[in-house]
C-alpha cells in the first residue's frame, strides 16, 4: 500500500474507479463528435445525487467557455422596463435550493420495439439528479414587469447554436428557476456555467443553459427545436407539439444489462422512479415479466420532481426471469407499457418521450440482458 | 469564446471556478506536512450538499492506496462466529442511503476566545455533509451474533496509523453504517476509500475509514485517540472521555469573514445549523451582537442529523453591525455561547467541541471579520 502525501485541493474518484465514468451511447454517435451527447451510469449510481462529474450532457454545439464577470442576462420584449442583470447582480439576490431530476425527451429512444442498448447507462443514462441553486425566474420577471397579453417567453442559450425555446408564461412564473449552482458548487461547464434555467419536472432541452437572453411575447416562436425537433409523431401522420412534461418513469438499475446475478439466493433489486408532475406513490416489481407484481420499498426522502430509490428484496430460484419495475405518481398516472403507448401514439421513427415500461431478463447462467423486444 | 470538442468523462469545475478549493488551515500546519486535515469552502457552498472533491478530510497517517478486490473486513471478539466480508460480500447486500452532516470534533478549535482564522473555511470548514450508502452495522453483527455481555466494539483502520475508536454497543447497533458510498458514487481515497464506518451525528474521528476490523469486547479499550486525543478538558483538572454527539450548532456562511458586503439595501444572510442529537426547529439571527433576535427562514429539507440552511432577509443601514446565528434542536437544546460553554468546562489549551454562537462584525466598507473576540 502507498499512500499519497499530498492534499488534493480539489479531489477526485478513486483510481479502482475508472471504469465508472459517462459515456456516449455506443447506438446514435455523430459524425462531428462534438455536438453530442454523454450519458450517467446509473448502474453505479448510489443514493438519488448524481455527482456532477457524471451529470448526463447534451448539446448542440458544444460547450462555450463563458467569462462569469462579462456574462449578462438580458430580459426584454413584452416587458414595461428591458433589464439587465450580471452574474454579481444575480448572485446577491435571496436564493432557492432544491432537489430535482432532469431528463431529456430523448431518453430511451433507441429501445424502443427492438434492442439496441445493452446496459441502464445507455438505455437511460439521459437522466440525472441534482440540488440546484438560484432564483426564480418569476423575480427578474417582476422587476421587467410583464406587459399586457404576454404569453409566452423565450429563453435563448449563449453556446454556438443559440438554442432556444418557447415557454408558456404561466409555468415560467410559477416554479421555473435561474439557477448557477448544482450539488453546492457552481454549474459545471457542460451543464450551462456560469448560468442556466431550470424548470422542473419538463424535458432537459426546455432548461436552456448558458442563459443570455429571455424575451417576452404573446405567442411561441415556433424554432426549429419546436417544429423539426422534440415533437412526437401521432396516428394520422399528426406530430405533438410542446410536449414538455416528462411523465411518470421507472427503471431498474441493479440487477441490469451487462450484468450477472451471482447465483440463486437473496438479491437486492433497487432502481430509480420519477414524475415530472409530483411525487412518487409507489412501485411494484414483476419478476415474471408481468404476470404478478409486488411492492417495492420506497426510501426516504421522497421528495417532489425528484429521483426516488427504491428498493425490493428477490429470492431467486436460479430459473429465467424477467424483471420490470412500474411506478404510479402522485396525480395517480401509472407508468405504461409500450403497446400501451403504441395505442395512443406513433412509435415509428426517432421517437421521444419513451416512458414504458422497462424489462430485462435474467438467465440461468445470471446473465442480464434488454428485454423490451 | 471557445468551444470544448471533447466530452469530458468524469467532468470537472470551470477553470473559472478555480478559487474554490479546499484548504489547510492557515493556523495548524504540522512540520510533515501529510498527516493532515483539509477545510470545506463553506463561504462558496450552496444547498446542503458538500461536493464530492470538497468535502473536508483529516487524516493521521496519510490516505491508503487500497485495492477494493483485496479488502476485507473482520468481525471478531466477543461473537459466536468470527466472520471475513470481502467488499463483493457487502456490496451484495441490500443497501441503505442517508443524508447526514460529519463534523470533526475539533472543528472551530483555533477560535475560541482570541480570533485566530478569517474566513469561515478556516473557523468551520471542518463540517460537510453527504448522502452516505451503504449497510448497517448490526447486519454484519448479527451474523456474526454477538457474544454474552458484549458492551462494546473496536472499529480499525488499515491506514498508517491503524486509526481505531470504541463505539458503546447500542449506538453500534442503533444507526450506525458501513459505507462505501457518498453522493452517488465511491467514497474518494480520502474519506476512506473502499470502506468506512459512518455513526450518524457523532464526531468525524469515530467514524474509522478504510474499516479492516470490528472486535466485540465488554469494555473499551482506552486508545491513544481516547485518552491523550479526542477528550475535553474540564474545571478542577478533569478530562472528559467518549464526549462523541456533535452538539446543535449553526454557522452564517454568507457575508462571513473575508467578504464585503456591497453597500446599504437588502442582503440575504444564510448559513447552516445542523445537531447531532435530531433535527433543526429553530434558528434565530442577530445583527445587532445579540441584542435582539429574529427569526430565519428554513429551506426543506430539514432532515435528521443533516446540514440545515437557514436564510434571513436583512436591510443593512450601512452602519456597523455584528451578526450571529443560534440554531434551536428537535430536543429543545439551545446553541450556546462560547460565555456558556466557559461556565461548564475549561477553555484551555486545544479544546474540541466548540459548538458557540460564532459572530461576525461588518464595518461601515462592508468588510466581514471574526468577531469571537
Amino acid at each position: 500500500m502507498g499512500r499519497e502525501m499530498e492534499l488534493k485541493a480539489y479531489g477526485m474518484p478513486s483510481k479502482y474507479e475508472a471504469h465508472v465514468t459517462r459515456n456516449r451511447s455506443d447506438v446514435l454517435v455523430n459524425k462531428q463528435k462534438w455536438s453530442d451527447w454523454s450519458m450517467t451510469p446509473l448502474q453505479h449510481q448510489q443514493g438519488i445525487i448524481t455527482p456532477n462529474g457524471l451529470f448526463y450532457e447534451r448539446h448542440h454545439a458544444g460547450v462555450p467557455d463563458i467569462d462569469p464577470a462579462k456574462h449578462m442576462l438580458v430580459v426584454h420584449g413584452m416587458v414595461k422596463q428591458p433589464m439587465k442583470f450580471s452574474m454579481d447582480d444575480i448572485l446577491r439576490l435571496p436564493a432557492v435550493s432544491k432537489f430535482y431530476f432532469m431528463e431529456c425527451s430523448g431518453n430511451g429512444l433507441t429501445d424502443w420495439k427492438v434492442v439496441k442498448s445493452k446496459t441502464v447507462q445507455q438505455t437511460h443514462g439521459l437522466l440525472s439528479c441534482a440540488q440546484w441553486t438560484g432564483v426564480p425566474l418569476s423575480w427578474l420577471i417582476e422587476r421587467a414587469g410583464l406587459g399586457d397579453g404576454a404569453k409566452w417567453l423565450l429563453l435563448e442559450g449563449a453556446d454556438g447554436a443559440a438554442h432556444a425555446r418557447s415557454i408558456p408564461i404561466d409555468k415560467a412564473m410559477n416554479d421555473t428557476l435561474i439557477v448557477y449552482g448544482m450539488n453546492g458548487e457552481m454549474l459545471r461547464p457542460e451543464n450551462g456555467y456560469p448560468l442556466r434555467a431550470f424548470i422542473p419536472g419538463w424535458e432537459g432541452n426546455v432548461s436552456v443553459k448558458w442563459l443570455r437572453r429571455i424575451k417576452v411575447s404573446d405567442k411561441p416562436w415556433y424554432l426549429r427545436s419546436e417544429t423539426a425537433r422534440y415533437t412526437d409523431p401521432m396516428p394520422e401522420g399528426k406530430w405533438r407539439q410542446f410536449s414538455m412534461v416528462m411523465e411518470c418513469k421507472s427503471v431498474i438499475t441493479n440487477p441490469s444489462g451487462g450484468m450477472k446475478v451471482q447465483g440463486p439466493g437473496v438479491h437486492e433489486i433497487e432502481g430509480f422512479a420519477w414524475s415530472g408532475n409530483g411525487t412518487i406513490k409507489h412501485v411494484d416489481v414483476t419478476i415474471d415479466g408481468g404476470k404478478t407484481w409486488q411492492e417495492a420499498r420506497l426510501e426516504e426522502p421522497v421528495l417532489d420532481r425528484c429521483l426516488t430509490r427504491f428498493r425490493f428484496l428477490w429470492d431467486w430460484d436460479g430459473g429465467p426471469a424477467k424483471i420490470a419495475s412500474r411506478a404510479v405518481d402522485s396525480t395517480g398516472y401509472v407508468q405504461p407499457t409500450v403497446a400501451d403507448i403504441d395505442k395512443v401514439r406513433s412509435l415509428t421513427g426517432f421517437v421521444q418521450h419513451h416512458n414504458g415500461i422497462f424489462p430485462w431478463s435474467i438467465a440461468p447462467s445470471g446473465e442480464v440482458a434488454n428485454a423490451i423486444a
